[in-house]
């Protein structure tokens, strides 16, 4: 289990700055190829000869082919290292049925050495009511009552329970489950932790459309951001609370946050971003036509804003 | 084993003849229906409790999702009939990574009772080579030479045998592999059967575009249709040769030529199902830029032809 949280913050060109997802990938790769040399138990299940992986929430390639390599290639070398023939394997590239399969398919690595499904989904998303708190001016739990940041944390619970469930009805004994989570370190509040106040810049750019009557007061109140940055603590008590799995790891993963260069302004970078994350629940919502407007303004007050600062900080 | 070769030439509207495969599953639903209820040997996997389902190309719903659900009530049905409880049905749509996978996953009915994924190949395409006998003046085997017949004949048993040989290892102990073909009746002429007679048509059309200058005429004669139309007595043989089947069951399925309507010539619906067929080859191998010319051609041909009239006759 890793954790994606702040840490460094290097030189690096825009290309390795756009693609947050692949340095994820690098920094657990190292992790899982451990994991799978010490705790995948692979005499529960090398008689079958067929070796099944599973990408819950694949979207598009290249880098959802390099896990998927990199998983391979660790399996491989554990079925050789105790004397077993190379299994068949099989990936099953999960996401949303509206991501774009169509493009996964004609980019798969022709030289693969595996069949490849794609599938539409594994279950239903599970957060889809409104918050059952008053969350008045705000779209998150960060800097909210105590009421909002329970529900958060009530409806945390209940997807990780519901994910938990899902994954051991399909995982084989000695199997093992990778989850790798945007969290927050123990013991940090809510509200420094630099993803949620980058949460908070986006509703006070909302607050400032309301403002300028683009909005209404009451869409931004019945508006709330369906993320929550777990503890360490926050998942092990899930895990624990689930029994069907134990935690064999978990791991902080340092996650570089954008930077800008002579171009691009970091703000810039953050806020392409968020929109690309967000922009769907976002349009579903206050519609299409204040996309433009909103994510400029988030650039703007991203980079008139110290939050980058804050980031080395802590 | 079900063809599909000409039949009845009833009235009907546009949009019915516009789904040329609805027609096709529509008349090999009850053929299906009776190998599994006859056929199907569940005793040999229904201690598995699972039930796997390959749609072999899926192209597009809603026909995908009709044959498929036509095939689940058929095996639920023998399974309650033996006193087994209900299977989980796992369902693989299969078609070229180029196929609209995209719209197949947006479009899976909401309230099915099957797990879907998609598999954007199970094979390569077996015919990829140039034809090696030369076929002046012809894109097709059609009144072509005996050699030309013999290349396309033996190519047809090169890939079925591919076919068949990749089903044999993944279908169960007692399952069942429905084959829809198109093909002609044992003992017609390939220059009598009446798509090939399209072919023909077709081809005459891209040689009066070498007449007129505008595609070189080797161009023409490098070009060979990749379809083959086989008698149910080839088929059978390809069968027994591999030696991995029997035949449960082998019928011709009527099939109607598209009609057309007050606004729509017949002419103009073949044109345009050709076209929806057959430009992807085309392109590739005479570029886009003919494309309209040619499919109007076609389309003004068929009309002026007394092609309809034969379909009648054999």
């Amino acid at each position: 289990m890793a954790f994606l949280v702040k840490g460094g913050n290097g030189q690096y060109s825009y290309s390795n700055n756009s693609s947050f997802q692949r340095g994820a990938i690098h920094a657990t790769k190292e992790l899982i190829n451990e994991a799978i040399a010490e705790n995948l138990d692979i005499k529960n299940f090398s008689s079958s000869n067929t070796f099944r992986v599973t990408d819950l929430g694949c979207s598009v390639g290249p880098n959802t082919f390099v896990a998927v390599q990199n998983i391979i290639d660790a399996v491989n070398l554990k079925y050789q290292s105790q004397g077993h023939r190379t299994p068949e394997f099989q990936v099953f590239f999960n996401d949303h049925a509206l991501n774009d399969f169509n493009t996964l398919f004609t980019s798969l690595p022709p030289d693969r050495l595996y069949y490849a499904a794609g599938v539409p989904e594994y279950q239903k998303r599970c957060w889809t009511k409104p918050l059952p708190a008053y969350n008045k001016g705000r779209i998150h739990y960060s800097n909210s009552s105590d009421k909002v940041v329970e529900a958060y944390a009530a409806q945390y619970a209940k997807d990780m329970e519901c994910f938990l469930n899902a994954r051991a009805q399909e995982v084989v004994c000695g199997g093992l489950v990778a989850i790798i989570v945007p969290g927050s370190p123990n013991g940090i509040p809510h509200s420094q932790v630099f993803v949620n106040m980058g949460s908070e810049l986006l509703g006070s750019c909302l607050l400032d459309m309301v403002q300028k009557g683009i909005i209404s007061e009451e869409k931004v109140d019945s508006f709330n951001l369906p993320t929550y940055f777990a503890s360490p603590q926050e998942v092990e008590a899930a895990v624990e609370r689930n029994g069907c799995f134990h935690i064999e790891r978990m791991e902080m993963v340092p996650q570089e946050i954008p930077s800008g260069n002579s171009s691009t302004s970091r703000g810039r970078v953050m806020s392409s971003h968020m929109r690309a994350g967000m922009s769907g629940i976002i349009k579903e919502h206050f519609g299409e036509e204040i996309i433009d407007e909103l994510f400029d303004a988030v650039h703007k007050k991203f980079d008139e804003s110290s939050l980058f600062e804050s980031w080395n900080r802590n």
